[in-house]
């Protein structure tokens, strides 16, 4: 695989922060609303969001087979379809653009003017139109603390869990980007001890710590994606933070899984990064055994050293972190979910978004929700300021945020941030 | 409600056989490949599909606030966006170009040669482009055979049953229309008494009897809709086959319910009826005890009187009727179904699609699944021609037919036909 752009030793002509997620390696997906207010397809180095679409109209593309309004786009599904090898193209054209040795762009300034923008001159939007939107369980730390939670201890895991990267499908309508505020979900509920269910405001609102990777094109109706083909479908990450609703989920989840408890509202990052960008952070996933069945079996580092972090943030206070965990905890990969996924003939889609499932750690203060932190209620949270948690309440603000780094480079994910209001 | 088009006395000057589906007070929508190959939005008459957008070209629709190019688009998405009230000035405009007494279309042949085809020259698409699938698990009869056959027959029932239409999320990327044919899946099963899964052909590929209803946007993230303003978000209803391998779903179904099971394919027959064409046939839905929560409470009749069919045929084979059930059997309504949806804010777009679950009837001659039918394989189902059957088998052709009549008028679906290929 050759990433010219990954090359550790590049700088920009922007000057980037040493701690920014966002140095001239990164060269993440986004859409954003300018100044303007012209929607357009962009990437970010440092604090410049940069606007591709009017690279392109000024020619900086122009011997990249590309559609001339690839770019002037409210979302990145037909970039997304154009393929890894047109992705690879762009990505190593913007590194060049930006590269610090590069004086055509660095002395335009009226070029500048019409390309970069601030952060606070432009508005994030949605990234992609998912079409559908699929979310997997794959940390058996998770899986296992549900388990013990909601049915038997001493068989947590279910026989099938070891066998199967499990997901299921979720909502498209309701994912939303960061910063979209969210109201407390009303459902139906079953309170201890009641002998009938009641509907009203939901009592256990919960963050679940994910990741989530969005495809392009895979396959036909009926054809299978090998697993060994599988992460070149692949466009890049996003984090997520699947929101839900406990008591609701625990109310109706039997027999056919999560409902209304998930489907009020799933937050994004706004910028996509390259699943090419997050190469130098290769690492073994977790030793399965048994061993899967051969068209789930793969050799070599099939997961990445991703540092993710929650913290919570009441209204007017200041933020807590409340976890620490890492993608690599997973123990499916997100090739094996690809080709799970597709073993039946599904068909993938560009802008197709799957999320990892909640991502818990071995040790109490890598748990990826409320849920698993604060063990059902039991052990409640204590926030900087005093106050304690066990689930989310009105008006606080949950941050995720992700990032990888070695010793030569820094690649993150920036954050997604939503606020809770009260129900309706 | 005021639907001109519904009236019973109407004729067509296009000739409509007293049995076809399709008389002048039907005018379902649809979406079809013409003979130029140009790709439009369609209504049918007798065994005439009609061009909308050539309809509207020539001046049809002048004074309905329409986009030119509303009908000249391959979904109809936008078109169901416009909203209920547009949807029945097209329908009474529709009725009145048809009426027999009306002479303008009638009498202009050259306009007749541009707007009218056979169905011979035309080839039906998916008629909707859709965000979000659904599917419920509505028929109180279908869940507790399940339940029987999956779980314990003295608590067939879960208890959250007959307290919340039970949905699930779909997959919308592979559903089809009518005479697109499927591969028999491949995936995960555990055979009995063997102590590991292996991967491999279904061995027990199932069709479902259903129906579903398309809707239009809806509602804002986090606004519930009232269980009474709950139909006038409803567009129309299609047929609906759920696809599901048995084997499949019964290793990985719990707990977060069926995936790779059922997320192969679904098919919809192409016509979409409007819930208005169907008001002559509201009949009342089972009685429900206990009562529901005041959130999905409703008075009058609120269900529909649709006639249901499905048939098998083998390779060079005659149909055989392997079902007869019928829409108003199912224990939750549509509207009751759209309000439990959205009773945690979720959203709801144009052109998503909601399935009614299997709709089983109280008799074994009405179970809307071979499941049901052949209890578990226990009970094979003899075809005509002496073929047995308990799953389906390759080369198979499933057919679900759907109709409602009374003593005036015949409203029908059509068909939605789907052949089974071998495995890959």
């Amino acid at each position: 695989m050759s990433n010219k752009a990954n090359d550790p030793s590049l700088s920009s002509w922007i000057s980037v922060s040493p701690n920014s997620d966002f140095p001239i390696q990164n060269i993440p997906f986004g859409v954003f609303l300018t100044r303007d207010d012209v929607i357009t397809i962009g990437t970010r180095i440092g604090d410049y969001a940069i606007d591709l679409g009017a690279l392109h109209q000024l020619g900086y593309f122009n011997d990249i087979p590309l559609t001339d309004d690839i770019f002037l786009q409210d979302t990145l599904n037909d970039f997304i379809s154009d393929g890894q090898k047109t992705w690879r193209l762009v990505r190593d054209r913007i590194s060049e653009i930006f590269d610090s040795t590069n004086p055509i762009l660095r002395e335009n300034i009226e070029h500048q003017k019409t390309v970069l923008f601030t952060m606070e001159e432009i508005e994030m939007q949605l990234p992609v139109q998912i079409g559908d939107y699929t979310d997997f369980y794959s940390s058996k730390e998770h899986a296992t603390n549900i388990g013990s939670m909601f049915r038997d201890p001493e068989n947590a895991l279910l026989p099938n869990w070891l066998h199967i990267p499990i997901g299921y499908h979720g909502r498209s309508s309701t994912i939303i980007t960061s910063d979209t505020k969210i109201r407390r979900p009303k459902g139906q509920t079953k309170p201890k001890g009641a002998d009938k269910p009641i509907y009203g405001p939901s009592k256990m609102v919960d963050f679940e710590l994910e990741m989530a990777f969005i495809t392009t094109d895979a396959n036909k109706l009926g054809e299978t994606i090998p697993i060994e083909d599988a992460e070149k479908y692949i466009f890049g990450l996003v984090l997520f933070n699947d929101w839900s609703a406990r008591d609701i989920q625990k109310w109706e989840y039997v027999p056919l899984g999560p409902f209304n408890a998930k489907n009020f509202a799933s937050s994004i990052s706004p910028w996509i990064v390259t699943l090419d960008a997050l190469q130098p952070f290769r690492v073994a996933s977790p030793s399965q055994t048994p061993e899967p069945l051969p068209y789930l079996r793969q050799k070599g580092n099939n997961s990445y050293d991703i540092n993710l972090e929650v913290s919570i943030t009441p209204e007017g206070g200041v933020p807590t972190t409340v976890c620490k965990s890492n993608f690599k905890y997973m123990y499916w990969t997100m090739s094996q979910q690809l080709a799970h996924h597709t073993s039946n003939g599904c068909k993938v889609l560009s802008g197709d978004l799957m999320g990892s499932g909640t991502i818990s750690g071995s040790t109490p203060d890598s748990y990826g929700s409320m849920l698993e932190l604060a063990w059902q209620g039991t052990k409640p949270l204590r926030l900087e300021g005093g106050q304690t948690r066990t689930s989310i309440e009105d008006y606080d603000t949950v941050t995720l945020k992700g990032y990888c780094s070695n010793d030569e480079v820094r690649i993150g994910f920036g954050q997604v941030l939503t606020q809770l209001l009260p129900a309706n």
